[in-house]
């Protein structure tokens, strides 16, 4: 059913029957390591393209959350996917080699969380009995695409995020079974745009539109912060983050920093030199599907709301000097 | 519920509570002309860029809907959208203007039927009350990002389709009346490739994919091609749609040539020089929420089989030489 403005709740929420996380050498190099389910040695997978490599990727992450999930390969009944490349072609060369039932997304870095949102919907209205949502990225498809050519060496800003060579996928199934993690609700979000201009400066852009989405899930649900263990962002990065935080106080309903996660704030050591954090597709959806949700199994969180945030400007309306309209999405994951 | 693999039947079908188009002036001038809502006078709009032009045009479709649709402007529960512009900046400029829940979606031309296929299934699972679901495309940002300047002024080849500069918008809504427009079933589609590698001959890459999706929307729902008044595909074009029959007739199940209607071989006339036909998000979503909606509404048709097939290449893969993998949704759309 409906509840509020913009919120889902499932009376018959889908578990999550399994996940899968895939990341590249940089990635498994951070501080979530053990929780990544593969580790790659080589973020071109011996394909002759960075694009081909992160379809790659993501193929090999779909096929891993089916065979955990007990499930033949091919026998998933939806493969909801998207990621940052233009006409989401990792997407779709993988959608093409899966060859699943295929429900192509885009909502930039805040995709896995869109997917989880839609799929839940669907499994839960009596439309399928499961479903993959995934998402991916990678560095050198992003920089190629959005920034400069690597090849350039180009000094990267400080507020610059560093995206995800990553790729996560969940199965989401109808289930009776107890103790599970299951996906209770999910918030569609509105386009919010604050103005930033400054495609090295995401953090700043998605942060409003977290807010947003945030704000109508507790109103919607009648919840507040207080009832989740967790409340996790992706990807806001570090500044992100602390605009997010400032965003809460200024309302008048502060968030405590130390139930706000964000995935691409946690991925990497600072050490490791991502400039303002993690970002992606790959990444919430990598983060998820491996720190979160394995903590959630092992009894550590049993109530998390995931949010999911996407700036969606592209290198043309960059140019073109439009500022970043960004959306947000979220579900609520609890172990029931 | 589900049917055999790939398909949703909804046992409380939505209705199309309304339906609106705007289209250029090209479009304006083809043989569909009076069944469109809105034709511009100018494809700019008034605005700065293409991009900023396309996104009005869709914010206006969505609009004009609404006004159609009898509910207030912005009450609409969730705009399901997308477009070909990378990372779907018509769609997300449109979503900012209107302030709705916004699920962005990209399927290429097929993304206003996957929009239908989604939404209608959330509406029958109980989760929302209405939805738009609509998609735009624009001759100039089409151009200027998949092929070349226009300021170039160079010859398009025989087999390019013409992309079309439209949006179509339809209103989506639970009701118990009689003798309207329903979305009955909706079938998802599998990627499929048959390595066309040339971005100008687009109906060749698609029509396998509406092959396969039609092929199990018929087996899923046990139903023929005689069971529907009209098998409308978009946008195969002139060559495209060659290529299907023949596709049909060599399974040994041929489809009948005048049922077969495609969108963008019915956009324009041959004598507008459009090559092989129109092409676009907007082709199909406009064409169905003009002229077959229209026509359903005025008792032509009471049993229309919508599919919508994408080419999910971009200009990076179309360098890479690789080839063109394609999908296709369908929607069974009944007056009941």
């Amino acid at each position: 059913m409906r509840v509020g403005k913009q919120t889902f709740v499932y009376e018959k929420p889908p578990e999550v029957a399994s996940h899968a996380s895939v990341v590249g050498p940089k990635e498994g190099g951070g501080p979530l390591a053990d929780y990544f389910d593969v580790i790659l040695d080589d973020d071109l997978l011996g394909m002759k393209s960075w694009e081909l490599a992160e379809s790659e990727m993501l193929r090999r992450c779909a096929l891993l959350a089916m065979k955990e999930g007990g499930i033949p390969e091919g026998s998933a009944q939806a493969f909801f996917t998207g990621d940052l490349n233009d006409q989401i072609i990792a997407s779709g060369f993988a959608g093409r080699a899966l060859e699943l039932p295929f429900v192509g997304l885009y909502g930039a870095c805040s995709t896995f969380v869109e997917g989880l949102v839609l799929a839940a919907g669907l499994i839960a209205g009596g439309f399928l009995e499961n479903a993959l949502c995934a998402a991916s990225s990678h560095f050198c498809t992003a920089e190629r695409q959005f920034r400069l050519p690597l090849e350039m060496g180009t000094q990267r800003t400080p507020s610059a995020q560093w995206t995800a060579t990553a790729a996560g996928c969940a199965l989401l199934r109808r289930s009776d079974a107890k103790g599970r993690i299951r996906v209770t609700a999910g918030t569609l979000g509105k386009i919010v745009d604050y103005e930033i201009k400054d495609a090295n400066h995401m953090g700043a852009a998605m942060a409003p539109a977290v807010e947003s989405t945030i704000r109508a899930h507790l109103s919607d649900t009648g919840r507040t912060a207080g009832d989740f263990d967790l409340i996790v962002t992706g990807d806001l990065g570090w500044i992100g983050r602390e605009i997010l935080l400032e965003l809460f106080s200024r309302s008048g309903k502060p968030i405590p920093p130390e139930k706000l996660v964000d995935c691409g704030a946690s991925l990497y050591y600072k050490e490791q030199d991502p400039h303002a954090g993690g970002s992606g597709c790959g990444c919430v959806a990598s983060v998820s599907c491996g720190w979160i949700m394995k903590r959630m199994e092992e009894g550590e969180f049993r109530r998390v709301l995931l949010t999911g945030s996407g700036a969606m400007m592209s290198p043309t309306s960059s140019l073109q000097a439009e500022s970043i309209p960004s959306i947000a999405y979220a579900a609520s994951l609890e172990v029931i």
